[in-house]
């Protein structure tokens, strides 16, 4: 067997995004054992980093040891009890895993359905609460990488509230490409990843829940169904008492402090805007090659840009072409839209211009492969990244 | 907040165990797509090299996207349906965990306890199974992290199958240092870690279920309660599909290719033989210091040695001074053994003789430190390695 020699790339697709070179460099740091005093330092700084992105108080605020779906997993567990009734909202793939995730914990889910590259309305919410009083949890994809659908969620919470039951948030592809507020939203339970805007490797899934939550968990009837994710052996070994529970996953917590901290050092709101300014431009470049976006700009996601697959242009062959050509990745459609649109990441430390340029060209060139001239995109690409940057 | 800057230590408490530098330097590898062809092979390879670890011919063999927790959990949640009766050896802490964790799927436990520090017989199982002739399983440490014992198997799987239940192994302290030999042993379902004697990262469970375990998995009454540790989608990625189920850890399984392909290169023969004699050496030394080991002979393990705190001598203190002047790091007895015994790893990378040396010096110059005065162990040491050598 060789040793691994990987040929980079450019991640566009919808995660993982490029990793900083700081970040893999963080990974090969020397391995330390879980309970010596330096690990127990970075911990408290990633709780403490974390809380900042996430823009929340909340104590429990941790990475649990998986990737972004060992998150929803523990969500569901730890808050889903055996015949609750949960709303979940259905907009795409992930919102459909959250259905099967409180299924499979005996949940009795209500699905708010919306089609793909649509978002829900707090009335159709509202309607939903008042035919379900009993509601204990509403579950809701913010950011959807399956359709690039940014969900809004203004006022949701409150409503929520006033209904006794707790707002469960995805905000996989939301968390450091765009404001997540938790506290400010009032956010009860929220997941993300650490591959999409936040420039880590898969792996971790960064976890935020709130008191009220908390509340819920101790006034559990049954316990928790899991072992490796039940938050209250995390709650040991991440509160104050440092119990060891699972043995964490070192080089990942290295590597997601790196992230977090270059995070911070570019700021949030810089960050932010980079996201936006940057994904802007790709949308003008590609409507200016004659394509058309999938969302409304009204409801369009920042991170994850969707797009529809030109007639006549064959989806496999030119995403194939990117990859072995130009070492570009992209993404194709999931489900009802695979072969019709493909997904474009503009995330983390992926998101800037010189990526999108390099992406528009790879494009036009691999539409001309197939005998499909289209004009440029670049110009139109850098005009509207001037514009928003005078 | 600063760049990381680790101190590192020699890692000679029970997991994680020393990461090999090359191992390291694999997590930094450039972060490619879970579906890029790439990284497909390397999937490939990593199932190939586990099969050869585990000693399987088993389809179904695969790291699970968490530490060693996450493959106990995934065994359970997988194999254990509510009211199966499951025989659980208890024999340490790694014992009482699996019992935590069938009580959460609504398994039936029947405990075969067996004090700290000793090992169950055939004969005690083969009591109980008369006892309970509907046993659908049953679940067992092989090598005892918290007490330092190796569990005898001989004739377990023909006993188990014979009463039509599975054999649940928990190999996690001893996948890589010594034979685990699934599918001679009969194994239906075998979980490990990567930070034991693979001298991976944690983070990691490698995996492996027979067919027969295959077959109970099709003809579960109930679906799977988990999302994220469901077999059945696992296999769809795993297997020959690649369906997309998580996103893998890139970078982890990047690690973990590297330290198995160390772990091949330098021959499983070879290495048992390794962690053998540098384990024999290590007892030598010890007990020239006037030391005991907590475990017979017969029954230990050569991946974690216990041994006897002698009276008088303060364990924090003592941990505390080898960490933060020798940057050595060993660790403390759990439960009822803690303050009575120290556990020190004979683990992959780790398991050295110059390390083992290293050790004792430290540990004579930590009580030294107390006012306790003991004899070298390093002369006995060396004296076993030759022997063992020649």
């Amino acid at each position: 067997m060789e040793a691994l020699d990987i040929q980079p790339r450019l991640l566009l697709g919808p995660g993982p995004s490029p990793v900083p070179y700081s970040v893999r460099r963080a990974l090969s740091e020397p391995v330390v054992g879980h309970m010596d005093p330096q690990f127990l330092a970075i911990v408290d700084h990633i709780q403490s980093m974390l809380r900042q992105v996430f823009g929340t108080s909340n104590r429990l605020t941790l990475p649990v040891s998986g990737t972004g779906s060992a998150g929803m997993e523990t969500a569901i567990v730890n808050f889903v009890e055996p015949g609750d009734t949960v709303i979940v909202v259905v907009a795409g793939v992930f919102g459909r895993r959250i259905v099967e995730a409180v299924e499979k914990v005996g949940g009795h889910v209500v699905c708010l359905e919306v089609p793909m590259g649509e978002a829900a309305t707090i009335g159709d919410l509202q309607h939903l609460l008042d035919h379900h009083p009993k509601t204990r949890l509403v579950a809701v994809v913010m950011a959807e990488t399956s359709t690039g659908v940014l969900q809004p969620l203004a006022g949701w919470a409150e409503l929520v509230h006033d209904r006794g039951a707790l707002l469960l948030v995805d905000a996989v592809t939301a968390l450091g490409g765009m404001p997540v507020d938790v506290d400010r939203n009032g956010f009860d339970v929220v997941f993300s990843g650490t591959q999409k805007c936040l420039s880590a490797p898969p792996g971790l899934s960064p976890f935020t829940a709130s008191d009220r939550a908390l509340d819920r968990l101790d006034s559990r009837r049954a316990s928790v169904p899991s072992w490796y994710l039940d938050l209250n052996a995390f709650r040991q070994y991440w509160g104050n008492k440092r119990v060891y529970h699972h043995t964490a996953p070192i080089s990942m917590l290295y590597g997601l402090y790196e992230a977090l901290r270059l995070v911070l050092r570019e700021g949030l709101d810089a960050r932010y805007t980079r996201h936006r300014q940057v994904a802007g431009a790709l949308w003008a470049g590609l409507e200016a090659m004659g394509m058309e976006l999938l969302v409304d700009p009204s409801i369009r996601l920042p991170s994850v840009t969707t797009v529809k697959i030109p007639d006549g242009v064959d989806d496999m062959r030119l995403r194939q072409h990117l990859l072995e050509q130009d070492h570009i990745e992209i993404a194709g459609g999931l489900h009802s839209l695979s072969g019709k649109i493909w997904r474009i990441g503009v995330m983390g430390h992926g998101a800037r211009l010189s990526n999108m340029i390099e992406l528009l060209v790879a494009l036009r060139r691999g539409m001309a492969d197939q005998g499909r001239q289209v004009s440029s995109g670049v110009e139109a690409a850098e005009a509207i990244y001037n514009r928003g940057n005078r």
